[in-house]
Order: structure tokens, then sequence, then C-alpha cells
């Protein structure tokens, strides 16, 4: 593990624990062992460095599994895929919580980079509810409100999660996988 | 309007326009053509006015919806009159989504006595599931984590609803029920 990624992991550790507005810079630092004009090597402010964290997440965790969702051809499979793996990154990393709770916290040109990738997990899911659509296999309606169902019931995780029981992530996505799929109406 | 109201909706009307963060009492005071000492006479800090709010909130929206559904025998009925009355609000108050977002904001007794409210609307959720499945209407599932579908992809609304388009509210509404109602296995 780099500095920069000791660093990152650090401050998703604190935001994670004492929360966004109650974790200073100086308190980061300290943890560290660096001075707090030792952390403005690696970047500028606290919007950057959650900029910086947001980043990170996101390469590390989000998108490796769009990327292996997107390449899956059957659509049951694909958004199967996405809302296990999905439900299952929430409920075993705490911090995907904070980054997403506090995304409103960014520069406006920093969240539109993150509201990208959002778009592009909402279109995985959407697209794949329009062709199950197409092929008669899921019954017609609104696949827009359908995707956001979904992604809603998934990342609403954060609310209500126990994470002290990571295990439970499995039971908590076979139950959102069936009471979606039988609720598009698939088998 | 009482002055104490007129004041809770004007903070209500700055934090979802601006941002928690972002709205100072001392904006709040002079929007209401008060002196930031004047504001002092109705609550004691911004954390205490952030409470108000959630009570005002609670007791005009929330509390009705679950009295009147906790009144409705049929348990499906139950679940459907919930489900679209609570999306509806959410979408039709936009401030609903400062209050939920910031909830953390409050002091832990102050947290505790909104939760109460969120948890006796899951409880009528789960338990309404739970004689479904018991009445052998719904399949077995997981009645507590259904719950959470429910209430997840409903909640999750405030952080993708065009609030400009409030009509398109009934169509969400429908559309989550259609998924939920068929997903748990209801006809």
């Amino acid at each position: 593990m780099d500095r920069r990624e000791e660093i990152y992991q650090k401050a998703l550790d604190l935001f994670t624990e004492r929360g966004y507005d109650n974790t200073p810079l100086s308190l980061i630092a300290k943890a560290l062992g660096l001075s707090k004009g030792g952390l403005f090597h690696y970047f500028e402010s606290k919007e950057h460095l959650l900029y910086l964290l947001h980043e990170y997440a996101v390469a590390r965790d989000m998108n490796p599994i769009i990327n292996e969702a997107e390449s899956i051809q059957d659509p049951e499979d694909r958004t199967r895929f996405f809302l296990k793996r999905y439900t299952e990154l929430l409920a075993r990393k705490p911090y995907v919580r904070v980054l997403i709770h506090e995304v409103g916290r960014l520069d406006p040109h920093h969240q539109k980079a993150i509201t990208k990738v959002w778009r592009r997990a909402f279109d995985l899911v959407r697209n794949a509810i329009g062709e199950m659509e197409a092929a008669g296999k899921a019954k017609p309606l609104d696949i827009t409100f359908a995707a956001f169902a979904l992604i809603g019931m998934c990342s609403w995780l954060f609310y209500w999660f126990d994470y002290s029981r990571p295990d439970s992530a499995a039971n908590v996505s076979e139950t959102f996988a069936e009471i979606f799929f039988k609720g598009i109406g698939m088998r």
C-alpha cells in the first residue's frame, strides 16, 4: 500500500467512524503522523479529499462491478449480478455509506464526475429491464421507475443495515432479487 | 398560520433550497425580518431548530399517514395505502428530503425520538407482510428485509426524483406497488 492509499484508507475509516463533519483534517493528519501541511501535499482541501476518496472507491469498488456486469450478455443474469454485488458492496464496505451520503458536499464539477458513474449503473439496470421486456420475459412497466426501484431498495441499505453482521448481506440480496425479479414478472 | 409555523416553513424552504449547511440562522432571521436574537425566542440552536422541524413534519405529514394506515384492517390494503401515501409525500414535499438526509445531525436523544416514528412505519409494513404471509397470500420470505425493500425503494426517491414534475409521483408509486406486491407473491 503506498502512502497515498494509506491516507485514503485512514480518511475513509475516520469519516465512517466519526462522520464527515466531526472529522477535521487535523485529526486525519494526526492519525497518520503527518502535519496538516504535510496532508496538503496530497490534496488541496477537505472537499478535494472527499472527491479523491470518491474517485478511489469508484475505481476500486464500483467500476469493476459495472464492467463485469456489462460483459454479461443475458439481461436477467446481468441484473442479478449487479444487484447481488452492489448490495454486498454496500453491506461489506461501510465507508460507501459516507461517500454516498456526503456526495452533495462536492463542488458541482466534482459532483458531476461522480454522478456519471451512478448514471452508468442506472443505465445498465434500466437497459437490462428494457431488454427483458422487449423479449417478453418481463411484463410492460415503466423501466425508468423500475430501475430506480431496484437501485433504491439496494442503496437504502446504508440507512438501516447492521454492519456488525456483514454476512447477512447475502440474505438481503437474495430477498431483494426474489422480490424484484418476481415483481417485474419474471419466473 | 401562527408566527412559529411561519418560522418553520421559512426554515424548511431555505434548507431545501440552499442545503442545511449553507443556511445560517442569520439568513433565516433576515428572511423573516427578525434579529438572530429574536429567533432564539423560538429555539436554542440550529440543531434544536432541526429537531423542531422534524417534530413538525412528523406531526403534520408522517403521523397522519401511519395512523390512517393502521386503521385499515386488510394487510394488503394497509401496505398499498402506506406505499402510495409515503411515496407521494416524498415527491410532493421536497423538504422531507432535507429532514431525512440530515437526521444524523440531531443530538442522540432527539435522533432517538425521530427514529421511533420511523420504527413505527417499519413495523406497520413488516407486520402487514407477516399477516399476508400467515394467510398464505404472500410466499414465505424474510419479512424484515422485504419491509426494508419497500421502504427503501420509496425513500430513495429523494436522491433522484425530478421535483419539478410532482405529478409523476402517482406513476412512481404505481410502478413500485406493482413490483412489490407481485414480488412478494401477491396477485
